[in-house]
C-alpha cells in the first residue's frame, strides 16, 4: 500500500495547477450541437434568453402556489429553475415543518378544524406585500381553499409565521389580495354555506346559506395578521370568486367577482341536473363591489354582529351603510383585474369570447347618482352592466384572467378553449396579437402585473396537466409553465417548465433586487416567533435536566458532532430535546434523525429547534446529522439509549475498541504538523491578496478562523493527556485537532480557489 | 352590452388565422441577447447542449433521492427541468399518498415503528431493477435511512407499491442496490445497535451491537419484496456503509465497506472526544467481501437464527462457511464502486487523497488460497490490502464515490475537498482531467454509470447546500446538481440546477427510452395493489350504501360534476367514499377535497381512490374536484349535509334560486344548435384529413365523441321535460347539453390546433 498521503502538499499543487485543465475549449461548434440537436435559431435564441450560466442570478423571481400539495415554491425567471419549496400547510421534513415544536405551534393553530387535524392544504392565490401599491419584498401571503385559511410567509426567511382559519367560511377561494399599503388582505368565500356552522337542510338554502368576504387586519410590525382587528361581510349565497384591491381612484374599494348567482343546488342521483348546468345558466353574474376602507369604519364602530366570535358586517347594514353594490359581468368569470393607475377593471366571462372593461369613474357616478337598474334578491342595489362598460372586446375562446404590461394600456388574456394568450389593448379595445400555449392555460402572470407599476418583459402561462411536452411519468402529469417573451411587439416562447409537484393556481413575479433574505439567524433564535429561544445553548453549556416530568436535552450542532452524544433516559419518560446551530458559516445547516421516534429536524445556522416525544420502548436508538455537512457528517453521531423501566444508570466503564500507544499518538502529531503547514501556506496564499474586497472569502476565512481556534483547544487537551501519559485520549484528542484542521483547510481551499477564480490581486 | 357570442363563427376564425402572428421572428438577434445578458460564446453552446424546445424530449431520466423530503424525484438529462416528485416514505397530498385509503395502507405497513407513526424518510440510494445487469426501467427501490426501510416504486406509473420495515436495523445507508437480475437487494446497516433491538449498556458494546447486512428477494413477477424469503447476515459493530453487487467474474459476490472499525464510542459531555475523532483514527477501515450466492442457499439450509422473525445467518456460521471476508481499505470511504466488466473495485478513503483500485482475480486468488493476513476480533478472515490491490492513484484531497464511462478504464471521481470531479484511467492509473465544482459535492452520476453499460455523455454532480450560485432563498439553501458533459476529452460544465426541496443523496440515470409509462389505469384500478378495486363503480350505478356501520359512497367523477353531488349522513357517522374516475383521456385527473374533514385524493383516469373518515360534527361541509379539469371546473363541487345526532332526514323540497321559462328554453336551444354548427365544421376539419395517423388526435376524438353521447344524452332529457311543459327541468338539462357541447369543442379545437401544427394532409 502507498502511503495516505493525508492533504500532503500534493494538495496545493493540484489546487495552482488546474485553471489550465479548467478552461479546455469544447470541441464541438454551436452548429455541430444545433445540427445534432435539431436546434433551430429560434431555439438557440430562446436558450439564449433563459440560460443562466453558473453563479448568474435570475431577474425576477416567481412565487407560485404549490397547489393540492399544500406548498409554496420559488422559482427564477427567464432561467425557470425551481429554487425552494416552502412548507405551508402540509408537514414537510426536510424543513422540519411540522416536526420541531416551533413550527408545529405554527400549524396547529392553523390545522384543527371541525375536531379534526388537518394535514394538507389546496393553495391558489399568492400575493406579496405592497408599499402604495408596489411590491416591497417582505412578505408574502397564500390561501387554502379546501380549509379557508391565510398563511403568513416571511421573506427574510423564507418561513411560514402564522396561519389563520377563516371562522365563518367552509369553502373559498378568491384570496388572498392586499391592499396597496397591505393594511388588509381579502379572503373570499366559494360555495356557499351557513356562516354559524350550523346544519340546516338545503330547502333553506336561499335562507341560510351564505357567501362572505372577510378583511384580514395585517399589522406589518409584527408581520403578522391581527385577528381580533379583522372583520367580514355578509353576502348572497353566490359562489363568491376572485377579488382585487383597488388603487388610485379606487383605492378603499375591492371588487369581488361571482358564479352561480342562479344559486342552483344540484343532486344528480335525485334526477336534478348536476351544478355545472344550474350554475350556468343565466348570461350574467355580479362583481361585488365594495367600500372596504367605509366598511372598516362601520365595523370599528361596532355595526357589526358576532358569529363565531367574529365581527361580521351584515347585508342589511352594508346595504344600509352604502359599503356593498353589485355590476352585472358575463357568466363565470375567473379573474376581475384592476388597471395599475385604478380607472378600470377587466372581466371576462370563461363561456363568452368578450373581455370587458369596466370604467371606475363610470360605475363611481352611477353610485353617486344612485343609478341603479334594481335591487338583487336580498335588496342589494344593481348598476347597469351597460352604463358601466368602458367597452367589451372579443379576444378568443374561454377567457379567464388578464394582467398588465409595463406598457400603457397593453394587457394579456389567457385564453383557456383556444390554448392561447392574447395581448390586446384595452384602451382601444384591439387585439394585437396572439399565441399558441400549450393547452389548459388558466391563470397568466406579468412581472409585477397586479401592482402600480409592472415591470413587463416576460409572461408565464400556467397550463395545466400537460400531457405531452415532456417525458412521461405516468397517469399522473406535471404541469407546464411556459415563460413567453413579450418585450417585443410579438409575443415569443421561450421556454416550457414542468412543475413536479402540485397544480399551481397563480404565481406573482417580483424583480429579485427587492428580496433581502438574510443567510443565518442571531444565535439562539426561535424562526417562527422571531425571537431569541428561551432553550438555546453555547457550546459547553449543554445539559441535561429533568423539570416538570420532562427529559430536557439542551444540546448544540457544529461540524462534526451533535452534543450531547450520549442521552440517557428511562422507558415511559417525555423528551425536550432543544438543538441550537452554533455554526457561523452561511451554508452549515444540519439535520437530526433519531430511530423509530418520528423525530426530524432541520436547524440552519443560528436557529434552535426543539422536538418532544415520549420515549415508549427501552432500546438502543442512534441518532445523527441528516444534512451533508462536511466530510466528516457520517461521523456526526449519537446514541439515545432507552433503559427497561425502574432500572438504574449503569456505572460500569466502556471497553475501548481500539487501544492507541504513544507510537499512534506521535504518528498523528507528526500528520498533524504536516497539516498545519499546508494551513499555513493556504493562509499566506490567502492574506498576501486583496481577499478583503471578497464578502464571500471573508466568511469562509471567519469560519476557517473559528475551526483554528476550535483545533487548538483540542490541541490542548491532547498535549494535557500526554502530559500524564494517557496515550488513549491524548491520541484522540490529536485526532480530533486534526479533524478541526480538516475543517479549516476545507474552508481556505475553498477561499483560496474564490480568489483565483475571481481575479484577487497580490497586496504587500 | 354586446351579445355574449358562446363560441360561434369566430372561433373558426381565431382558429384558422393565427399561425401567421405565431410564426413572427423576435427583434433581437442571438448577438445583441448574448451582449445583452453578458453570456459568452462558451455559455451559449452550453445553452444550445441543454435547451430543449417545447415537445422535445429528454434524453435520460434521472431518479434523485429526496433526502429528508422522504421522496424521490424525476429529472429529465440535459434539461436539468424537475418531471415529478414521487411520495414514498412522507404523505403527499397533491398525490393523495398517505391520504386515500390505499396509499394509507402501503404506508401503514412500513410506518409503525416503536409503536411511533413515522411519517418522514432520509432518502439516500435510488436504484433501478436490472435485467443481465442492464437497467430495464420496469422497477425503482429506494432506502430510508433514518428507520431503516426499502420502497419499491413502480416504474409504469411512479407510484410507491410497498415499503418494508428492516427487522432488525436501528440504522442504515448502504441500500438499496440491486443484484444483476435483481434477485436480491442490499441493505446494509450504518450505525451498530443490538439486533434484537433490546437495551445493553454500552459497556457490552462489543459483545451486543452489530452490524448486518440484508439481502431482501424482490419477486419479480409480483413486482413485490418478499419479506419471508430474505435474509440477513450479522456483522461485526463496524458502521457499514455503501455496497455494491458484482457482476461478470465477479457476480455471486457483494460488497460492503465500513467505517469505524475501531469502534469507538463517543460522549463528549463525559469528557470523550466526539465519535468523528475516535472514529478517524486507524487508517483503515474494512470492505465485507460477501459471497451472496452461497449465503443464500446457506439461508434457505436453514442454518439461521430467528430475530425478531427473521432469518439471520450468524458470524460463526458466516465464518465457517466461507461466506464472508475482510478487505482493508484507506480509512472512512464513501463508495464502493465495482467496474462494469465485474473485474476490478474502486474505494477512495475520504481522508486520503488516494483511489484504490481492487483486483477481484486476485482477491479471489487470495481466498482460494486462503492467504491471509489475519483475523478481526471476531474471527473474520482479512485478507491482505497490498496483495488485493491492482494499484492506486493520487486524484484530489477528500475522494468519496466513482462512476463509470462507456469508454473503457475512464472514471469519475467526486473530490470533496478540492470542490472538483477528477476523471482518470484506473487501468493504467492516470489522472486524465479535472474540474471545479460548486462545493461539497458528495456522490456524482454518470448515465447507467453503475450497470454493465455505461452510456457516458453526461455526468452529475450533486453539490450540498449551494450557497452563492443561485438568487438567495433564506438560510436553508437549495442544492446544486451539476450538469457535466463527458462526451469530449475534457469536462465542460453545461447547468447548474437548484434542488428546492431535500438534499439529494445519490442519482441514478436511466435512458429514457427505457421507460414505458402507461397513461391511465384500467376502469377501477387499485393504483397501490394493481388489482380492480372492490370498490369501483360506473356511471349511472353510483349508491350510497349503510353497511357494517359504515356509510359507503360509491361515486364517479367526470368533467364537471362529482356524482352523488348530495350525500347526507348523520352526525357521528363513518363514512367510507369511493371515487372512480370515468374518464378516458390521459390528462383528465380529478381530485376532491372536503372541508374540515382532511380528506384529499387525487384521481387519475381510471382509478378508484377510497377515504374512510368519521363525521365528528353536524353541519355543511362542501367538496369539490381539486384539480382544474375543464373550463367548468370551479362549479365540480358538491355538498356533505351532517344531520344531527338523532334528526330525520328532511323532505321538503328545494326552493328553485332562478325560475326558468319557455322563452329561457327556447334561448337555449337556439344557442346550442348554433354550436353545433361549430362542431360540425371543426368535425368535417378533422375528418377530412389524415388524423388517424396522429395517435394524440385519435386521443381527443376518442374523449370529443366521449363527450357528444354525453350530450345526447341530456338533449334527450330535455326534450324530455320541454314535452311535459316542465321548462325549469328543460332548460337546465338544455344547459347541461350545451356543456357536454363545450366539452366537444375543446377537444374537437385541440386536435384541428394539433393537425394544423403537425403538418396534417387533406384525405377524401
Amino acid at each position: 500500500m502507498k502511503k495516505c498521503n493525508i492533504y500532503g502538499l500534493t494538495a496545493i499543487a493540484f489546487g495552482l495547477g488546474m485553471s489550465a485543465m479548467v478552461n479546455s475549449a469544447s470541441a464541438k461548434t454551436l452548429d455541430e450541437v444545433m445540427k445534432e440537436r435539431g436546434l433551430t435559431q429560434k431555439d438557440v435564441l430562446a436558450a439564449a434568453k433563459t440560460y443562466i450560466p453558473t453563479g448568474g442570478r435570475d431577474e425576477f423571481i416567481a412565487l407560485s402556489s404549490g397547489g393540492q400539495s399544500g406548498q409554496v415554491f420559488v422559482y427564477g425567471i427567464p432561467s425557470m429553475r425551481i429554487l425552494k419549496y416552502i412548507a405551508v400547510f402540509t408537514p414537510e421534513p426536510w424543513q422540519g415543518y411540522g416536526f420541531d415544536d416551533e413550527s408545529k405551534a405554527v400549524l396547529k393553530k392553523g390545522s384543527d378544524i371541525n375536531d379534526t387535524t388537518i394535514t394538507y392544504g389546496d393553495t391558489h392565490h399568492p400575493a406579496f406585500s405592497e408599499t402604495k401599491g408596489e411590491y416591497d419584498g417582505e412578505y408574502a401571503f397564500i390561501n387554502d381553499k379546501a380549509n379557508p385559511r391565510i398563511a403568513v410567509i416571511d421573506m427574510k426567511d423564507f418561513e411560514t409565521k402564522q396561519i389563520v382559519k377563516n371562522p365563518i367560511m367552509s369553502s373559498e377561494h378568491g384570496g388572498p389580495f392586499v391592499s396597496p399599503n397591505t393594511d388588509y388582505i381579502i379572503q373570499a368565500a366559494q360555495y356557499p354555506a351557513p356562516l354559524d356552522r350550523k346544519h340546516y337542510p338545503l330547502s333553506q338554502f336561499n335562507e341560510k346559506f351564505r357567501g362572505a368576504v372577510t378583511y384580514w387586519k395585517f399589522d406589518r410590525k409584527k408581520g403578522r395578521i391581527d385577528e381580533a382587528a379583522s372583520f367580514s361581510l355578509e353576502l348572497p349565497p353566490y359562489s363568491q370568486d376572485l377579488s382585487d384591491f383597488g388603487k388610485g381612484p379606487s383605492d378603499g374599494w375591492s371588487l369581488t367577482n361571482s358564479f352561480c348567482t342562479e344559486r342552483y343546488v344540484g343532486g344528480i342521483m335525485k334526477g336534478r341536473p348536476p351544478f355545472e348546468a344550474g350554475c350556468s345558466q343565466k348570461d350574467t353574474d355580479f362583481v361585488h363591489m365594495i367600500n372596504w376602507k367605509k366598511a372598516a369604519e362601520v365595523a370599528k364602530a361596532g355595526k357589526t354582529t358576532k358569529i363565531n366570535g367574529h365581527n361580521v358586517i351584515m347585508m342589511d347594514t352594508a346595504i344600509k351603510e352604502g359599503i356593498l353594490f353589485l355590476i352585472p359581468e358575463p357568466k363565470s368569470p375567473h379573474g376581475v383585474d384592476i388597471s395599475p393607475d385604478g380607472k378600470f377593471f377587466i372581466v371576462a366571462g370563461k363561456l363568452d369570447t368578450h373581455a370587458s372593461v369596466y370604467s371606475f369613474a363610470k360605475v363611481f357616478d352611477l353610485i353617486k347618482k344612485k343609478d341603479f337598474a334594481g335591487k338583487d334578491a336580498y335588496g342589494i342595489p344593481i348598476l347597469d352592466l351597460k352604463k358601466s362598460l368602458h367597452g367589451q372586446l372579443s379576444v378568443g375562446l374561454g377567457p379567464l384572467h388578464t394582467q398588465y404590461d409595463s406598457k400603457k394600456c397593453i394587457v394579456y388574456t389567457s385564453i383557456y378553449v383556444d390554448s392561447q394568450v392574447t395581448k390586446w389593448d384595452y384602451c382601444n379595445l384591439k387585439v394585437l396579437d396572439k399565441i399558441h400555449i400549450h393547452y389548459n392555460i388558466g391563470h397568466l402572470v406579468t412581472m409585477e402585473g397586479d401592482s402600480v407599476t409592472p415591470k413587463g418583459k416576460y409572461l408565464v402561462a400556467l397550463n395545466k396537466l400537460t400531457i405531452d411536452r415532456f417525458n412521461p411519468v405516468g397517469p399522473l402529469h406535471p404541469q407546464n409553465h411556459q415563460l413567453i417573451d413579450i418585450s417585443g411587439d410579438k409575443m415569443q416562447l421561450l421556454y416550457d417548465m414542468a412543475v413536479p409537484l402540485g397544480e399551481p393556481h397563480y404565481v406573482v413575479a417580483i424583480s429579485a433586487d427587492k428580496l433581502k433574505p438574510k443567510v443565518r439567524y442571531k444565535l439562539g433564535t426561535n424562526s417562527r416567533t422571531d425571537k431569541r429561544s428561551e432553550f438555546r445553548t453555547r457550546p459547553g453549556r449543554e445539559k441535561i435536566v429533568r423539570k416538570d416530568g420532562l427529559v430536557h436535552v439542551y444540546g448544540t450542532v457544529i461540524r462534526s458532532h451533535i452534543t450531547p452524544e450520549i442521552i440517557e433516559v428511562e422507558e415511559g419518560e417525555t423528551v425536550s430535546l432543544h438543538l441550537t446551530n452554533v455554526e457561523r458559516a452561511e451554508d452549515e445547516t444540519h439535520g437530526f434523525a433519531i430511530y423509530g421516534h418520528n423525530v426530524n429536524l432541520s436547524i440552519e445556522p443560528g436557529k434552535t429547534a426543539s422536538a418532544t416525544f415520549k420515549v415508549p420502548n427501552s432500546g438502543v436508538f442512534p441518532y445523527y446529522c441528516t444534512e451533508f455537512c462536511s466530510a466528516l457528517h457520517l461521523e456526526m453521531q449519537g446514541i439515545m439509549m432507552v433503559r427497561p423501566k425502574g432500572t438504574k444508570l449503569e456505572n460500569a466503564a466502556l471497553k475501548e475498541g481500539t487501544k492507541y500507544t504513544k507510537t499512534d499518538y506521535d504518528k498523528q502529531i507528526k500528520n498533524n504538523v504536516a497539516t498545519q503547514g499546508v494551513i499555513n501556506s493556504v493562509v499566506k496564499f490567502i492574506t498576501e491578496r486583496n481577499f478583503k474586497d471578497f464578502p464571500t472569502v471573508v466568511g469562509l476565512v471567519t469560519d476557517a478562523t473559528d475551526q483554528l481556534n476550535f483545533a487548538a483547544e483540542s490541541k490542548k487537551k491532547s498535549e494535557n493527556f500526554a502530559a500524564k501519559g494517557d496515550w488513549q485520549n491524548a491520541t484522540l484528542w490529536a485526532q480530533q485537532w486534526f479533524q478541526y484542521q480538516v475543517k479549516t483547510a476545507d474552508m481556505g481551499l475553498r477561499a483560496k480557489t474564490y480568489l483565483e477564480q475571481n481575479g484577487a490581486k497580490k497586496v504587500k
